[in-house]
């Protein structure tokens, strides 16, 4: 540990109480890592787990006086190295605050929580009230943690990403002041007051500040749902049958695509026995049954487009299962090669280029001899290959980022984006410059450097 | 004029040209003032009229360089003063650059426009493409001055305000440098690259920037749509017919609100024969004429609450009728008073609080004996009561002061905003501390000085 940190144990033990002041290995190397093996974590220095936000505001204040690196932590969800420690710091677990669930308005659609609560533990709590929070990044994340990664998911196509979904933010600042981004209260649907601050914290990595509550916009709980796959000959007749879909304007509420090598992969971990080719799942939402039919009548686009005649699943159980597998398709194409870990890239691009931008990125897997999946949330434009890679073949690791660095120039090209979901974290730092512009990272640069002028906050992290 | 001003002419004329450096009295008049009349204006000392973002990027560094104020100023249909002149300095009209509009990209819902292209005439350019721009503050704005004010409107409640349909943002900044607030060409749907630069410039009102081209997106035109008008013995009962539709996830397209005061002012001025109670309007859009009978079905909610049978209108003539007497119940509102100018007001509120706070609101007026009609976007909580006021007579000044800030106030107390869609401009700038705190105001000039360190983007704006 560095004399720094280890200078200020007894501050941080004065504060939180010795329990919450953590130097032990196993758990510092516990809130080291995330999803992502491929981030070769640094323990932080001493583990930190404040149980309010006042204990939170004073920890940080101490780091702030004698530049500690902070790291903020969720539930590691992440996939790009956001959360991972890169230097001699203090991690901060965020987790621990009580309050949970808190002040949920029905009536308003809204409700507020701290950063313990996860995705499914809202929706289960507010399960009879008739409405439901719809952005679902398929891992059971911090709903906080969200915010900071800009999370979307499947979802997205219908309900927008936390972006649209998020109506304040309490985050604790770099020097220990708490800020509430559109005043401390305030949850209207709308407003034109002051700038934006809300949308600056989201995606902003743990770089600006640590969010310690965020009031989220519920939305009706669909009363009728169906779910129907649809397979294709080719990925081009697969995804222009997307973006002929959304062009009709049916409001699906999820459209996602799975390629043969996906689907294959799904069959094996979850026992299923789907045909093994360009896929497209659809899963529609209406108030009732009538609706539902109205929107699924649109979809003979997908006929049209030589797509098969439609697998319907209307039980839920049936549904549940499809989109199990769907969000298990991370882990079925690791277990495509025992042992390996998962290399997964993340571009968006305009619809109308994703038919090109997904053949193309197959061509390469085909002419690099590379195992990936690919799936993706087409209807946004959006596609993850998933490689399973063994990170100590050098000569293998060499050929898939170069692989990944070509799908990140094919899709820049396309006036796409290096990162749809996942952030820049540590993982796409170089693409950044390239997507923005010097102009733009300066600007970013310097937005930092007016709410952090210490830098302790996540250093390392979206820029360097 | 300043002779600091004075010094930089001949610079202004060799960048841009004799004829687009205006000081005659008559055009800097017009450059001075915006719709809302009770802010006096200071004329600028001079009105430069560039023709290319080139030109913006060089005016704009003589003027940092000098430490001279710009205002920006678009088509000057802003509430709250955001475009009016405080002192000497520079008034920069951005409406004649070339390229109006451009980048239209059917197949991926966006495209690209320069200030001078407003809201209708991007709609009527892009009649035959089966899209639409749904954003609609009444006024018929340039689409980036509706960017820098953050405008919303009638449609807000279905397709969002000005933040959700905005893809990239072209912004001269304060040292001259050409911003592209999401990377030059990028316009996906989503992306988690860096911080949100896009939000942070919408709202933003001049202060950070010159919005110079704005990446919009677009949606399907609704193939079938019809409008209602529902009348209602109290305006609780309207109200909550309102809260209870949103509930039922019905997805109207707009769903406004009109007192009886307003009603009556608009049956006079527009020449309609309507039941002068208080009125909702509501409008329908669906993919076929199924899909509109389907959701116009679930507002028995109106009856339910002691609603009139529906009016219907389903003839594209009928319904531009009513919804140009909805456009103009600001200019109808004003004529109930021979002579007088406007005087608006623009609160926002969870809409659990609007019922509530819209009846106290009219009790205020009753017992104050002020004349004034209130018509809202009430899907979204957001309501303005119009005063017809003479600026003269002190007295009557002073009570309408007192009535707005009482409302500010009330609304601040229910958890909502001084402002939902006209802005802070010079108006509200008391009442953006109250909202948002120290902190949050504190935060916002750091980010203010971060972009522009010699504070010449529309000084006296937003907060002082």
């Amino acid at each position: 540990m560095s004399p720094l940190v280890s200078s200020c144990i007894s501050k941080f033990e004065a504060i939180l109480g010795k329990e919450a002041v953590s130097t032990k290995e196993s758990i510092r190397a516990q809130y080291s890592k995330d999803e992502a093996a491929s981030f070769r974590p640094h323990l932080p220095s001493v583990v930190l787990l404040p149980t309010s936000v006042e204990q939170i505001s004073a920890v940080v204040r101490v780091c702030n006086e004698q530049k500690i690196p902070i790291v903020p932590f969720g539930t590691g969800t992440g996939l790009e190295g956001g959360s991972v420690s890169l230097m001699d710091g203090v991690c901060i677990s965020a987790l621990n605050i009580e309050g949970g669930i808190c002040e949920l308005n029905e009536a308003d659609f809204d409700v507020a929580v701290r950063p313990s609560v996860t995705r499914k533990q809202l929706n289960d709590h507010i399960r009879n009230t008739g409405l439901f929070f719809p952005v679902d990044p398929g891992a059971d994340a911090s709903l906080c943690g969200m915010c900071a990664t800009s999370a979307s998911g499947t979802n997205a196509v219908r309900y927008g990403t936390m972006k649209e979904n998020v109506r304040n933010l309490e985050v604790v600042l770099a020097d220990g002041s708490v800020l509430h981004t559109r005043g401390k209260g305030t949850r209207t649907r709308k407003s034109a007051a002051g700038y934006n601050l809300t949308e600056l914290f989201i995606g902003s990595e743990g770089t600006l500040g640590i969010i310690t509550k965020a009031v989220l916009r519920l939305h009706p709980r669909p009363q009728a749902q169906a779910v129907a796959l649809c397979h294709f000959p080719t990925v081009a007749d697969a995804v222009n049958s997307v973006v002929e879909t959304l062009q009709m304007a049916v409001p699906v509420a999820r459209i996602e695509f799975l390629d043969d090598v996906q689907v294959a992969a799904c069959n094996v971990y979850s026992k299923l026995s789907l045909a093994e080719q360009p896929t497209i799942a659809l899963e529609f939402h209406g108030q009732n049954e009538n609706e539902v039919a109205e929107q699924a009548k649109f979809v003979e686009v997908c006929t049209n487009n030589r797509g098969s005649a439609f697998e319907w699943a209307v039980e839920l159980e049936e549904m549940e299962k499809l989109w199990a597998a769907r969000h298990n398709a991370y882990y079925a194409a690791l277990a495509m090669r025992t042992g390996a870990v998962g290399f997964t890239t993340d571009v968006c691009v305009p619809i109308s280029k994703l038919a090109e931008t997904i053949v193309q990125t197959k061509e390469d897997l085909e002419n690099l001899s590379l195992k990936g999946a690919i799936v993706g949330h087409v209807g946004d434009g959006n596609f993850h290959v998933i490689l399973p890679v063994f990170e100590e073949n050098c000569e293998e690791m060499k050929i898939v980022r170069a692989f990944s660095d070509r799908l990140v120039r094919r899709a820049l090209s396309a006036n796409g984006t290096c990162t749809g979901e996942h952030g820049i974290g540590v993982g796409k730092i170089p693409y950044l410059v390239e997507e923005f512009g010097p102009i733009g990272v300066q600007i970013m640069k310097n937005i930092k450097r007016a709410l952090d002028p210490n830098g302790i906050m996540n250093p390392g992290k979206v820029f360097v």
